[in-house]
């Protein structure tokens, strides 16, 4: 089932675009914040912290979904629906670090708390709708 | 258990600010698209047209998220779960047309289709985090 990111809407993920990250609470409702975000080729990635409502929420459901608009067109967004394939800990410092760099274009991310653990998500994208 | 909006963020709504609402598939996964909305003062509005996935789901499941983000700063957002207490034809074309003048600054709609009816959908925000 899995969906590819269309080539002409590859370039959102190297722009400065939020995901605005769609996950599911444990009522079952959804939830919405903007995150960071790139793309591996295969999967979005979303990086957050250990014991976060949204890490909470995608360890306990899979199903997440996201839009990302185009900063520099609005009408132009990319609307990805899809699963959550790798929750990890591994290279999560150094992913931050690069979407600070990408996002802030500092090479070391500067929000970082004591004892704060970067997990990163893996979404494997299973329907994707454009506009624009 | 409705929130309000703090008045600090309701600037927002002044704003050509887009909402990425969240709302729930049959499968109860999330799905999220960029619409326009405004606020009434007690609740956040939102326009759709009839027979839409998101018009469907949101007439299924009541439960809906959405986040919106300063366009002046990314890491100002609101983001805000609630519930549909209101899905009303009545003055949906008048509706969209002060989007379009909001978002456009058209006193028409100019994307209409024909046959197409619109719909208003009004979000009772009950739970509401801001950043920055």
């Amino acid at each position: 089932m899995a969906a590819t990111i269309p080539a002409k809407f590859r370039d959102l993920f190297t722009k400065q675009a939020f995901a605005h990250l769609g996950t599911l609470m444990a009522d079952g409702s959804p939830q919405v914040t903007p995150v960071w975000c790139d793309y591996d080729g295969t999967h979005i990635r979303i990086n957050s912290a250990k014991g976060r409502v949204k890490d909470k929420n995608m360890r306990r459901n899979k199903k997440v979904a996201l839009s990302i608009m185009d900063p520099d067109d609005p009408y132009r967004y990319l609307a990805v629906q899809g699963v959550i394939v790798e929750i990890t800990e591994q290279g999560a410092d150094a992913h931050i670090d690069s979407l600070a760099k990408k996002y802030l274009g500092k090479d070391k991310y500067p929000f970082g708390q004591p004892g704060e653990v970067r997990v990163i998500y893996k979404i494997r994208p299973e329907k994707v709708s454009t506009m624009g």
